[in-house]
């Protein structure tokens, strides 16, 4: 009897609450009677995540393969390890006892280096448990951080000599769901996240995973209930839930595995070459694992949980960081009118015995000297920072699918590309050039090659570069999003720091606010870009949810700003149409935020719309303050955001094929003062499909008191100037 | 009838024979009834190698695992691809046809920057067989070289459109033995050489594998009858063969599994992280497989066959290349006297926070100010070029078998260890201090940090490096041989190059005679060295064998020298005895030919025999001449080399368990010219077990008619220094 009484009585002994600050979000962790960590957390008295335990299968590290003399010898073919001769040692997920609880709480306002406003208030109370396993005495920590806006943990391995290095087989962090939530999901994959988004019900996403899985030079998906995060969800009575990480350093990607009878999902690692999810050494502590919840979708937008979560600066000197604009000779090859190669003569390129001048070069080389001189001369003349070029250097013919090691050197420019007259072409006209390094997924490659790329850029005066990972990983059997590779993006990032120089990074992983702590990140992609608007489209609802799951980590280089929606008039061959109106092409420079944004489309394009184009001249692309004025995943979002650098305000919508009309009252603007509207609309008769390029552009004075009635087509948008007139 | 004919006709039709320039060696190429090609080697009319066949078996560079949208998508916990999705192409097996045959001569003489002799004859008849295959026109050429010495052969893969990108899923050449030949074998391995060998009949290795598996910190045997090349073996006739491998150069490493009902040996590469054997691009060749043989085991030792098989020197520059005499800090280690590390305090280190300063010093760690500054003084004294220190850097508390990325930074000293005090105090006294960079087969971190750690050592005036490659490599599932880590050895090689540095690399891949192109390559382990003396022992017969097998690459930093043949007088807690008397020891530095060679001992050790030690201040590093007096593998082996700078000679003897006697005629001599021999011999009670320090020193005139005999005990040998005397 008195047994029985400690068992049960345990669980409730151990349960430790932490609120947020505005005492909305409640977590609660407590012990199962059998020593599971467990936690819970509601958002105003509704459960948000049932009970969830936490924990870790682990093994030893192996130093060696084989087995000692005292055993059988092995003989294998595979150069992995034999799952049944690794010493298992006992998991991470049972037998603990909390040894000590502590709570705290945190109030800080920082200033980002760029962002979507100039301060950022940090506010969470803190739980931090500190457990140990009854027999092992190994120690883990369970740190809480309890924001208005949800909740982030992560695990703590303290140093200790019961638990020094040891390997992830898996971490088994649960997010148990409440119900049957409707979900904005990608597949799970350990290489890429550049796929279109399904909405349906969680217990749909089993029998929709084949029709998800669009192809990708490089992918592998795990599962067929595998999602990745940053995932959306809404519940049938209307909270608004969203699973991400912050701060993945050291560690491989989550993704997460649903289990669509119970809808627990689990943490899902990704693997190395030899299946395990990642070496740590105490102390150390896995990233932050992140559930934000609101009953309004406009504050998942506007929280800052996931930079808050990320340590601070860590360059001391940020000055060299500037947000950018830019144009590039780029779209011309997406669109398949051009190409990044030279010469057609080369079935296979190497590079250490290539000489270009004997190849008969194909004709349609996009950067040559002349053409990249008319993207520096449109820059100049509309007051563009940037002009990025890519194919300008050697290795194109067969750059990637080939496993091929040495596969681009990063310095060398093509007989055509004269590195140092345009870069002292684009200087003379206050334009710089935006360096391109492709790396093909080759990461030994560019290591090898990355300090004397760097300086090859510091002595050109290039200060951005625009990186991609297209294609399989090498070391081969690594992906995208293991932990040596995590580690390798970081290490690029870092470097380039060392030489002033920012970076925007395709194809690496998904961000998690790292750019709080190194703001040169100024970009990424790692999701479905404007590119494939080229390659058959993307649905149209998907500018609607990516600003909640996708930008949650950090900007993306989306490259919006297509207004020849349709590409055939750019490449005969190519039939694909832009599933957006060109209204709303100009709205995503300010719903997607980006401190990185180009004009994508080819001059000759613009030069047909100068005056919807005059948006894209003024808009800016950094921030004194954003408000989110509608939103709701899948369908539409409507933000509006002051420049850091004036008075004036900017607004953005873009709406799913349903279209959406607004009503908004502009009470953001400064009480009792003038502005200028100026509003980029579709026209009434436009719609993506059949009449995308019609828009109206009218102006109106406007005060913080102005309603306005604004409609969005079918798969349109509209943007607004809001200008702030000398009182 | 016709076809018939055909079929049996095309084999002898096809059949092309080459013979080396003295006519002994006789290849014969053809290709058998299905287009298979095959080859074998006579020598003087005897079989050395039954009909062999060529080939591989291939596949097509995957680009990504993930099956594309017309098939079932593949989920999969594994990130291996699986087998039965891999789209499998014809092997590069039969159904070749020979579409040219081209013969031709070479007959040169070229200098190496360092070596056994100032000249080496490259002499050889080649016959290049080129071959197409029937229905897929893939082409492929075998090209041979015959010398007096044996046959070399490689696979060439000309640009082809048929043939591109390939992954190889294994070497297909055949080595079809004789007969049930005697074989001096350690086992094949993936990661280690570093085995004792076992003499045995071809048929015996399987059942004596076990015994010859011994424990490494990094290892994987693949085959119960798998060995290592190079290879040696010995017909019941009397023919010595070695089967081995020139120039291995962005390829994997090969071993050779042994059908032991047929003796016929295939070569078995070594795989990547995901199994596959190598990925190539045309136009590209294979490593060279040679075959030596001869009727007199001197012969084997005398042939400079791989390193003619090997590129010409590749560096413009070699001034800076030379041969070195070294002592160091390192014995007192590896007997367990003194530590790698500075403190016994951290568990676990984080190079990117630890501090040294906050912990207490084990009190023994060796390279201290104090003790480099003993081995200075003991170099200068003795006229040594250098004193390699061990333990220098930060990081050794936790460097190996830990899977840990960032293990060493390669620049950091520990605080007892002054940098640039101790290398100014000696280049004060003429000597240079040899820099250590351990890897702990991290390469990528490796690569990371190898510019600025060349870049320390041209600062302060190091201008060698002993490397090492203790534990697994990393990444992960990367072996020591794989083909991405045999481009990491080459890469820090020409790395070093630019930095004029010389390269010693421990625990690397055996070498294949690339020092011919690289001659800053100057040293190697990758064998079982004189460090496994204080782990248990090695082998009485070893250094019987290893001239025939380890060394037919390139040198090896044996690290001979050892006087204090018990180790429990280094350290009470180490039971070890060296398996060698002391004069053997001397003996070592002519037999076991290096241009680096260290007096392993501690100097208080070689203070106790003053007499004996004056052989190793004496003896060279660099040669005109060799000449081999005596040679059987297993038993014994008798040199004579001439200095490269003098007219003085030294001859070294090494015996096996069972001792040896000399009857040497000293016809090497100058005629006419007189000398003074100092004998370093056993004395008559010697032997390595119970009397290894008994040796006399003899002084007596001699010439080139001189007979000379001599006895080396059990496990013993003899040293003489031959001097011209003035005419």
């Amino acid at each position: 009897m008195i047994l029985l009484m400690s068992i049960f009585a345990m669980p409730l002994a151990m349960a430790q609450q932490q609120s947020s600050p505005d005492g909305n979000v409640v977590l609660t962790f407590s012990l199962k009677a059998d020593g599971t960590p467990s936690y819970k957390v509601t958002y105003k008295n509704k459960a948000v995540i049932n009970e969830s335990t936490l924990g870790f299968k682990i093994r030893e590290v192996l130093s060696s393969y084989l087995l000692k003399s005292d055993e059988t010898p092995v003989y294998s073919e595979k150069s992995l390890p034999d799952d049944s001769k690794i010493k298992k040692i006992e998991p991470l997920t049972q037998n603990f006892k909390v040894v000590d609880t502590k709570k705290s709480t945190f109030k800080e306002t920082w200033k980002p280096v760029w962002g979507e406003e100039s301060e950022i208030l940090n506010h969470y109370n803190e739980l931090l448990v500190q457990l140990q396993q009854e027999k092992t005495h190994r120690k883990m920590n369970i740190r809480f951080r309890v924001y208005n806006e949800g909740v982030g943990f992560r695990y703590e391995f303290p140093s200790q000599k019961e638990l020094t290095y040891f390997v992830i087989e898996e971490e088994l962090s649960q997010f148990a769901m409440t119900g049957d939530h409707t979900a904005w999901w990608i597949p799970g994959d350990y290489d890429t996240q550049e796929y279109d988004y399904t909405e349906s019900k969680l217990s749909e996403i089993r029998g929709l995973m084949k029709q998800a899985m669009s192809d990708n030079v490089s992918q592998f998906v795990f599962s067929p209930t595998g999602v990745q995060t940053s995932l959306m969800m809404k519940t049938k009575d209307g909270l608004y839930i969203n699973l991400h990480e912050a701060a993945l350093v050291n560690y491989s990607l989550m993704n997460l595995n649903l289990d669509d009878k119970t809808f627990v999902f689990q943490s899902w690692l990704t693997p190395d070459a030899q299946g395990a999810k990642g070496y740590l050494q105490a102390p150390c502590h896995s990233p932050w694992r992140t559930i934000m919840v609101s009953d309004d979708a406009r504050k998942i937008l506007a929280s800052r949980l996931i930079l808050n979560l990320n340590e601070p600066c860590a360059i001391a000197d940020t000055s060299w960081i500037k947000p950018v604009k830019y144009v590039g000779v780029w779209w011309e090859m997406i669109t398949g009118k051009n190409s990044w190669s030279y010469t057609n003569d080369l079935p296979a390129v190497d590079l250490n015995t290539v000489d270009y001048t004997k190849t008969k070069p194909n004709g349609t080389h996009g950067a040559t000297n002349e053409e990249v001189r008319k993207y520096i001369d449109f820059a100049a003349k509309h007051g563009f920072d940037q002009v990025l070029v890519e194919g300008w250097n050697i290795g194109w013919e067969d750059w990637f699918g080939h496993k091929k090691d040495y596969v681009f050197d990063f310095i060398t420019p093509y007989p055509d590309f004269d590195l140092k007259a345009l870069n002292d072409y684009a200087h003379s006209k206050g334009v710089k050039l935006m360096m391109h390094h492709e790396t093909s997924g080759s990461t030994r490659n560019y290591e090898r090659h990355m300090k004397a790329a760097y300086e090859l850029m510091n002595q050109y005066g290039y200060n951005a570069v625009k990186s991609g990972y297209v294609g399989d990983i090498l070391p081969v059997g690594e992906h995208h999003y293991s932990q040596s590779t995590i580690n390798h993006y970081l290490y690029a990032i870092k470097e380039a720091a060392k030489h002033k120089i920012m970076v925007n990074a395709h194809e690496a992983v998904r961000p998690t606010g790292i750019c709080r702590t190194y703001p040169n990140m100024i970009g990424n992609e790692s999701a479905r870009g404007t590119e494939y608007e080229a390659f058959g489209g993307n649905k149209v609802f998907h500018t609607t949810i990516l600003p909640f799951t996708r930008l949650q980590g950090g900007p993306m280089d989306y490259t919006p700003g297509i207004f020849e929606t349709e590409i055939k008039y750019v490449n005969p061959n190519n039939n694909s149409q832009i599933r957006s109106t060109l209204a709303r092409q100009l709205a995503l420079y300010v719903t997607m935020y980006s401190p990185l944004q180009m004009a994508a489309d080819l001059p000759e394009n613009y030069e047909k719309h100068m005056d919807a184009f005059q948006f894209i001249k003024d808009v800016p692309v950094d921030w004194q303050k954003s408000v989110y004025l509608e939103a709701e995943p899948g369908r539409y979002i409507t933000i509006a955001r002051k420049d850091k650098h004036s008075n004036d305000w900017y607004v953005g919508c873009t709406a799913h094929e349903g279209g959406h009309t607004s009503e908004l009252l502009l009470n953001f603007l400064d009480k009792g003062k003038k502005y200028e509207a100026t509003i980029y609309a579709d026209a009434k008769d436009a719609n993506w499909k059949t009449n995308p390029k019609a828009y109206t552009i009218t102006k109106q004075k406007v005060n913080a008191k102005t309603k306005l009635k604004l409609t969005a087509a079918q798969g349109g948008g509209y943007a607004i100037q809001i200008r702030k007139l000398e009182n």
